[in-house]
């Protein structure tokens, strides 16, 4: 059988995560890897071929983009009113990279910004289509299976409520936004759900949370020399969004405290359905994940969404989709008689 | 917008639940109830249709089979190569009601008998396809949503253990066969997941368990009148499959300690999936549902199933499918943009 032909787009931690997950899953191969900096990966990697963002190869049967969500794959000023003005995108800084390498490839990212998803979806959706391309969207755990979780808890007990809770783990945009502040040298956050919170719910309540009664925030900070601690406290404890709304812990340690305790980047959450059945007894769905490596598991994720992806590919579904549309059998390199028989 | 029209097929614990959830799906109604006891059901039920098995309107968008796996829905002598020499079934006896109803509906049901699955696939596949209708197959949640969660679990992470735990919660099979019982006059067997096997998996182990060690089982028995304690407790524990392989806990109660304790169906379970990421990292996946009464679960995820066979069929899939070829937008009224804003 001919193997799966997967180019990466970004080699960071989840474009490293993808290729390492590509070892494991025998059907599919790697091809190429697309990157702005072809001579550090050419060092970093072997074997592949390594290309440059604007000269690669066509030849492919999905691209699974790993670049980041805020700067990269989508840019902030595409409106999807300029979708009817432009016919090509000449350069991944026009609109992305998610739609400039949607006209070339079938695609599959992991997409996060959550407000900006549907115009996303929509702007994907032209570029996919007008290339008879296929891209899956916003994949991964959240959004991604926590999604899927969330629909599928609505979708057999519409009574009831539903509750996402994130954590224990490190969060990218609140340790980055940490670092933004003057006088911190770095800095990583901790979400840590509230277990009062996940118990009440699990025992059957259906209460509405305030921020801070779902989450709270440790923050382990490293101070540049001669750094203010009381006004970075301040500045820290105040940021709206970010930690004003919640009970926020702050730490003060070295730098090599940081490195010998702080270098993993776990993450989990869970995803909570308390619901109740047509005559009023008790359903609870609980989903939960927990990841050595946030960036690994959601490249794992991705790669069972390639396969998905070009398979439907295969059946001629052009434009854009998210795991909504995915038939779960399509994630899995088996056949259906061998599904039915392993797994139902 | 015209409402999913449904009729239900055998109206015992699951059938009842079904009308009571399709309470509570306003894109849905209940036209019919077809049963071998019309008098009854006319009874029990106001403002429907009820017709006899064997005289029945074909007018409905989806029948929800709810009659048994074992002794209804599909007969245990039927063989796929008597497929070859059958042209029609004129009586839901001849190979069970299952490939009878799928003639002349698309249908949605919850066979259970996982040794019979591929079988059972194979006829309904058949009288599906003859009928231009759809069949979805072992819905519920053990085959159904547990059967997903397996199937996912090792999409995503290919290296690594799965397990599935089930109760705690009163298995109908167990009980049933303890009622069988020369001097048993009623019983009720709960299913225990051992704990201490959970919490190994749960850290990261993967050890390959005895049943004994997944399960506990405990049988709550009323006795009837002069029967021998010592000979039914032996007999029980010593019944292979059923008893012999578990530590088993026997207690003896009377009537109306049973009707007082124990006249509720708990059930539930875990599917947890113990992997790693591409580079070695952990990988956790817990899914868990605690059901108040299992039959009302059932019966609401059956409801969301024939909302999915409903649009399968109008997309043309005829034959037999099973959880795994439906995308899980089709369970949910909802548009695609609607979920797309709302869940993911």
């Amino acid at each position: 059988m001919d193997k799966i032909k997967v180019t990466i787009v970004g080699y960071g931690n989840i474009g490293h995560g993808v290729h390492n997950a590509l070892k494991h899953s025998p059907d599919m191969e790697l091809v190429q890897i697309i990157t702005r900096d072809p001579d550090r990966v050419r060092k970093e990697v072997k074997g592949v071929k390594v290309s440059p963002i604007r000269d690669f190869s066509k030849e492919a049967d999905v691209a699974i983009l790993c670049s980041g969500s805020r700067s990269d794959l989508f840019n902030k000023e595409t409106d999807t009113e300029r979708l009817n003005t432009v016919s090509a995108l000449d350069s991944p800084l026009t609109m992305g990279q998610g739609p400039y390498f949607a006209q070339f490839f079938n695609t599959v990212d992991s997409f996060d910004t959550h407000a900006r998803i549907p115009d996303y979806f929509t702007c994907m959706d032209r570029f996919a289509r007008d290339g008879k391309h296929t891209s899956l969207l916003s994949a991964g755990w959240d959004p991604g299976t926590f999604s899927m979780e969330r629909l599928l808890g609505h979708s057999f007990f519409p009574q009831g409520c539903h509750y996402t809770f994130w954590g224990p783990g490190v969060s990218q945009g609140h340790s980055d936004a940490v670092r933004g502040i003057k006088g911190v040298k770095d800095a990583r956050q901790y979400t840590i759900p509230v277990k009062d919170a996940i118990d009440r719910v699990r025992a059957g309540e259906c209460p509405e949370f305030a921020p801070r009664e779902k989450h709270q925030r440790l923050v382990y900070v490293v101070l540049e020399q001669d750094a203010d601690t009381v006004s970075i406290e301040q500045e820290i404890r105040s940021m709206p969004y970010y930690f004003a709304e919640y009970e926020t812990k702050i730490e003060f340690v070295t730098d090599k405290e940081l490195l010998v305790k702080h270098s993993a980047y776990p993450h989990g959450g869970f995803v909570l359905t308390s619901g109740y059945t047509g005559d009023g007894n008790r359903a609870m769905l609980e989903y939960r994940c927990e990841w050595g490596d946030n960036a690994g598991a959601t490249a794992c994720i991705l790669v069972a969404c390639a396969r998905a992806c070009h398979r439907l590919h295969a059946e001629h579904a052009f434009g854009a989709f998210s795991m909504f549309d995915i038939p779960p059998a399509y994630y899995h390199p088996a056949s259906r008689e061998e599904l039915v028989r392993t797994y139902l």
